[in-house]
């Protein structure tokens, strides 16, 4: 078994204002934006009574990087302003993890 | 403000196998007894294509506690055999935390 490297991820827990607001079209182009950055793994995402997006980055600094990319930072404006009524981010250090798969 | 003081969080991300099969009475009482757990401090959940559970934890002892919980490694067994076609489990300690209320 290889060992493992620590990473970290972002959680991104949140509920949503009434009204879609450009909000869709907005979190599609946060997501391949995201997806370009240095450092970047892979993002999870479900959205019931509340919302739970999970990013998983290389290191703090990617994630540093990334919360002041320029368009992110304009997102993040619209985020308070008009899309959310609250979230709750927690930056975490992804310590162990293992899994099971049904096709495997 | 209060020194932050670092907790751990388990990221349980799952796809479902199709049909309900007794998951969500399960799932019901599994959260009720990872409440009564000593060490546990919230839990946060949605599902969509996929399915993101957080659970907040004291420390891992407390998460160790959990996983081993005999009718919570029940449920566990019958999530690989009935209800997950699969699942990822990461265990993370959270090093950072920030927020947003407008009611605040």
């Amino acid at each position: 078994m290889p060992v493992f490297e620590p990473y970290y991820a972002v959680i991104f827990t949140s509920a949503r204002t009434t009204g879609d607001r450009g909000y869709k079209k907005m979190s599609e182009l946060m997501l391949d934006l995201a997806e370009k950055q240095p450092g970047f793994l892979s993002v999870e995402s479900a959205r019931e009574e509340i919302g739970i997006t999970v990013s998983y980055w290389k290191d703090l600094n990617s994630i540093a990087n990334w919360k002041t990319q320029t368009d992110h930072l304009m997102a993040q404006e619209r985020g308070i302003k008009e899309w959310y009524s609250w979230y709750k981010v927690r930056i975490c250090r992804v310590e162990r993890e293992y899994d099971f798969n049904k096709m495997e």
